[in-house]
């Protein structure tokens, strides 16, 4: 399994917003939103070996972590707006401490950033920071299959977010000299990935 | 100058559409939407060393083609939404076979597939068809910074747009084992380009 983590530090973790302005009023979830895409979207389906979180830090009630489990996925499509409709109804949804189902493989749970990394990096496999200073994955390689990919939003990860880390075992991977949206980073892990298992 | 040609074979022609229904409505002009976004967005800018032409060939008026300048681009936004906005703008101009500029860096003429890639292949850059069956870029290399990359859209090209592409000189290339969107596949195109030019 391929697992990517996204925080968004403003990104609202309330079901109150409107489909018809999606980036000027939730916290920048569009930028979320096209991670859903990038994550899981081949050309003809789902990939069934690929998992998000989505930490929302933002207004009214963070934190929140919204699961997307490529497995279990159904109705999702790649536009933005009915993958914002998908959130909207894991927001509306009264959660607690565990994943609670919202609609198929997507769930939702009071979880922050620290949560969620406890959680993958419990998996075992290996955890790879995305950020613009690290080393290049076509030099170093990538692991391959079961590793756990962190990336910032449209800003790096916070240094409480950095110390969160740094307690667990993890490399910094940089994908090339431009500074690229998440969304970028996470296609061109994935087609790093496929090339791996490809070449297996 | 990096340039990528899509055809949306479906694609609308006319500006009488809903932005709140763009993958329903509109011939999937969304699928062309995220080419905009995986062309031209960088973390903190916009890839002024980048062209996009959107052949639309759908209802009511086709062909119709709509052209990015990366370098003269303004009021430029990452969603889908906003983008859709200023492509509808361009669909209500009343356009002839020469390009009209309809806002900053957004030009649109009567031309179809063979117009624009005859008009790109004067430009004198090498031309590099993506296709499933072609050979690995990271193996064969690719030009750098002048070449210009033809995709499909959620369909491969016709035979017709093959065959127009068979009278100029092209290279065949594929990105990885796994079949993926065209948005991902200019995302991955650039990501090869900055990593040429990084290297320089």
């Amino acid at each position: 399994m391929r697992v990517f983590i996204v925080p968004g530090h403003r990104a609202v973790t309330g079901g109150d917003f409107t489909l018809n302005d999606l980036s000027g009023s939730t916290g920048r979830l569009d930028i979320l939103l096209r991670c859903v895409n990038s994550a899981f979207f081949l050309s003809n389906g789902i990939r069934h070996d690929a998992e998000l979180y989505l930490v929302l830090l933002g207004n009214p009630d963070p934190p929140k972590t919204i699961r997307f489990v490529g497995g279990e996925l159904r109705y999702l499509n790649p536009d933005e707006r009915s993958t914002a409709a998908l959130v909207r109804t894991a927001l509306m949804k009264k959660c607690g401490a565990g994943w609670m189902k919202s609609t198929p493989g997507i769930y939702i749970a009071k979880k922050g950033f620290e949560d969620v990394v406890q959680e993958c990096a419990g998996r075992g496999g290996e955890i790879v920071y995305l950020k613009e200073s690290g080393e290049d994955p076509r030099k170093a390689g990538l692991a391959g299959a079961d590793s756990v990919f962190v990336l910032g939003d449209q800003h790096d990860l916070t240094a409480e977010e950095e110390g969160i880390l740094a307690r667990f075992r993890h490399r910094t991977v940089s994908l090339g000299p431009r500074s690229l949206h998440t969304d970028h980073c996470i296609t061109i892990i994935n087609n790093e990935l496929d090339r791996i298992a490809g070449a297996e």
